[in-house]
């Protein structure tokens, strides 16, 4: 068979990895031709292609990034789309595409697949943690690593000045990594878009802190936390031209509300970036290699409109339409289990 | 409450995790007093505590290791064993008593608690992944993730050099950590107890990918690897004192091999007690934590003769007699599914 | 002898290492008793002490920050303030007094010891690096490596998607950090304090080097540089009560004046804090251990007013007057030796 | 110019960085053309070389190993090598050739120079740093950083199980890495070529510590310690084809003899390969990358039979004859400045 391959949205650490699989067993176990699109639907859109093979991707199984590209545009956003994706795999002779990509790549594959009958497999990608269908996503377990790095490096920081560190991490919608690094970084304080904080609860259980002799504090800020309404007026939010928050930040805001309303020597830190790019952990790596064998036995098997998915050890298909439109928020049972024995 | 706790067998990074965090629901939430037994079963004979606290446990959460102490010893070895466990406890007025050990040490938490009424939950330990009845064991990612960057580190020799590196990793009766580190640092081979190996086999396919001109290869051996009846006289093992092999490791026997039958520069790195110390992975940390808080729930609910375990992304509770006797062996759709097309 | 230490300024990495090996030699091998005054001059003036002992400080060695705190203030600030010092090392029997500190706190240990006569050793002690006299400071190196990590991380970002990343590295008047970090981490350009720089230079540089085809680019900054007067706007400063940039961060401004001229993609991430807190490298453990030796030595040679300095490889003795009041530069034959080649 | 560059000797973190700077600085700075020879001599006799280039060298920056493969032989070893080397270089048309190697590599083009008036320049390249001439080889703080963190994880599991364990680190001639990995690491002792050990007195220093209650140690051991006459009767080595101790490694010999003498639990732990593979430290990236602007630029001032070296803060040239036939063993001021108060 001829398979295409695309990788959409924000970059992720196992991307790479995830294509190195489904080329070396689509290459070597059902003799099939790999070609690669890049820079996502543009270069579908474009006909921009690389070959893939066994040879091309070597050495690639460790490094963060995808070699294919990335872009955030949608086939749907233009009159031509959906056509260009048919005219093109058309053109390449193609017999399926592996979408791999996250709520709206898999969006995007869902509807194709669905409403125009393109034969899709997809593989659900995003450092968020937050795709219905899966136990886990590859990618998380990295940023969660390198978030609790940083915490473990701060913590040093914190106790010599003193200080309370608000860490701000990676989680528009929901907060995983915001969770996990901060049971993992053994964090004070966890707040995430699931529960709208209390600026003035936080700031008594940070002053009873200080009154139990424990100077020193961590707070961990999922990016997409919010105060619940009413209780902290938030700073108009300026963004810049690419949509991303350069004043109003909500680490920013709530650092400056803690040192007004306790005098606690405070800072920010935003770990940004760092958090998504770089050499996948080993878990990762097995992640996402096993769910490009899936994906590639998936095509083979024409189970189109699916995605790989993780459920317990095993790796398994799912339906794209499980995935669509949600998003998988944190489990309370585990966030609750340890918010209030950890989390003070 | 008052509730006991002991780290039994060898020690696993997340072992301070686990207690900490059992030690921090216990006293907050629960309102308990915890003991912990210094070195194992040891401590229980001679009456040897130390009494562990949130402010005890402060800072131990990043730290590999236990706390407290940790031998391979069992109350069954003498004839007022069991006496003096049953006599321990009273003497503290232990209500409960929390083992966290390995295959043997949750066997004899299951005697005590079947034969002899200890009121026991256990908390399942290995680096080694093998315990039957839970998905994964905490200090397992983290040994993967020490073996993989030191696989990372030696592909830059192998291929410096043009030569084989011969890489031992731990896992006497399983290969759980020999087949994920050499899946996820891209190994050539991966040889593991589960299936015997064939050295002839093996020298082939390491001929062959010089023929494609790979000079360079990975081979990734776990300790407790052998070759399959007739294929490889090994040489008679010699143990030291505490009955480690010192010579006839069977890595070095396979790198000896190679070179006999290949010509091939081949090199041996023996990882071994790297593996188990040091921090534990953010992954590691969370899973050690989960399994602390729900060993004292456990305790609380008095679920005795039952250990934590993972299923999927939920902990929940199963009966120590699902662990005793049995060896969970690595899963064959995992290693199929890669060794064919990614060891080679 | 008695002998005090503090450390004072910002926290870095080694200033545990540093005391330890000034106690071990202390103890050990003169007999010496070692007294550490809590939070810097804070703990002077208010007699805050704690007792320091091989035994205290045992396993402090790989950890960051300092045990016994930091601060930020001097005795020069109050009109009692020297008088304290003298009465605090009186009452507490004191020899010698070793203070391990900055540019600030060594031009404190200076005046002490020049203009009050108190016996005082100093070590010098900055992640900047720019402090005259020593070829290298302790906690440089692992400033530098963390910062180069995150490059290596944001490479695979910014080649996914196209972008300029520009990373803000410590560093407010000197450009050690952002220079070796740049360097180590193959960024594009370099921007230090020591040389004002032209946006408009750099994004021709940029848009140069998308033309060859390089669409991905790491742009290193000093959050000291300053744009060459006249040739970029800067947003007026905001700071917090701790002084603190959050608005108008050169960093930012220079992301959103390459967006602006080039077009561009272009993303910022400032490392903060981050670069200054956790375990040391082995290199600035052993730099931080061979100081803390050398000032245990000096203060029984009564070399008062002098202070620790690295030559090539050995560790010297130099007056504190010569780094009194001055600011060690980037070595201009570094720069500039790769600056043309490798920034481009 | 035209100039050839060849790596000689193990492998070595950063000898990539030091091509990729002298190819940078070479086709940017000078315009010439670079050749690389595969597998050192080996390529030169063979005329099996690679064009190098900016372009070639891209994302080479932080990958160990070597491009261009290494191996040990010598043109010396046959009758007509030398005249190959000639040969070669006017075939390709070579005004210069660049020499990366260790002491062997650097004796043989300081030969060719000296006798055969080839114009070469040499780089000096060890993990071991036993060059003499420069303050600091690359590869250096990369082994010794990957030793100190090895021993930072065994330092858990000593401690767990009360044992003591013996850590073998490269170093067949003198201890440098032992040295600062023990330093780094927190040793309870070093033993290193340069002083034979006592394995007695080394007993009862652990015995001491037992009696002061630190039952866990850690021994650190250059691979070529050797015990002072009649102290220890060393097992008869037993060599691999390729040279390599498998029988009779001192680390072993040492752990029986203190397992003998002081009935303590002890284990070996032997680093291997892993300690001169992967990606070099920030601070070996930036050496190296001074060393290869410094080789091209010395090629252009036709300084033949020069090296290039570290001094201080400083690259300087050194005359290739200074390394010649020498050994740089451990600065025992160092050693020494530390061993009786911290190895103990």
């Amino acid at each position: 068979m001829r398979v295409g391959i695309l990788t959409g949205g924000g970059d992720c650490p196992g991307l790479n990895a995830v294509i190195r699989a489904a080329v070396r067993k689509g290459e070597r176990h059902y003799g099939d031709e790999l070609v690669g699109f890049l820079d996502a639907w543009d270069g579908v859109r474009d006909r921009r292609t690389t070959p893939l093979s066994v040879e091309s991707m070597r050495g690639m199984l460790p490094r963060g990034g995808t070699v294919l590209g990335t872009r955030r545009g949608s086939p749907f956003e233009t009159d031509d789309g959906v056509e260009h994706v048919k005219q093109s795999m058309s053109d390449f002779g193609l017999d399926g595409l592996i979408v791999i990509g996250g709520n709206g790549s898999l969006s995007i594959a869902c509807r194709l697949h669905a409403e125009h009958g393109i034969p899709i497999v997809g593989v659900p990608k995003t450092i968020d943690n937050d795709i219905e269908g899966t136990d886990l996503t590859f990618g998380f377990t990295t940023a969660v690593q390198i978030a609790t790095d940083a915490i473990d490096r701060l913590h040093t920081t914190a106790e010599s000045h003193d200080r309370v560190m608000v860490v701000e991490v990676m989680g528009r919608h929901t907060g995983w990594i915001a969770t996990h690094a901060g049971i993992a970084g053994g964090a004070t304080a966890v707040l995430i878009p699931e529960i709208p904080f209390d600026i003035s609860e936080l700031c008594e259980r940070l002053t009873r802190r200080h009154e139990r002799g424990r100077f020193a504090s961590i707070v961990v800020v999922a990016e997409g936390a919010e105060p619940a309404a009413g209780t902290l007026e938030m700073e108009e939010k300026v963004y810049d031209r690419f949509g991303h928050v350069v004043l109003g930040g909500v680490a920013t805001r709530i650092a400056h509300a803690i040192a007004e309303q306790t005098g606690f020597e405070t800072r920010v830190v935003q770990l940004g970036h760092v958090q998504r790019g770089g050499t996948p952990t080993a878990f990762d790596r097995v992640l996402s290699t096993r769910f490009g064998v899936a994906a590639i036995d998936a095509v083979h098997a024409q189970e189109w409109g699916k995605m790989t998915v993780l459920r317990g050890e095993n790796i398994e298909l799912e339906d794209l339409t499980v995935a669509v439109g949600k998003t998988r928020t944190v489990d309370m049972e585990l966030f609750d289990g340890v918010a209030s024995h950890f989390f003070a």
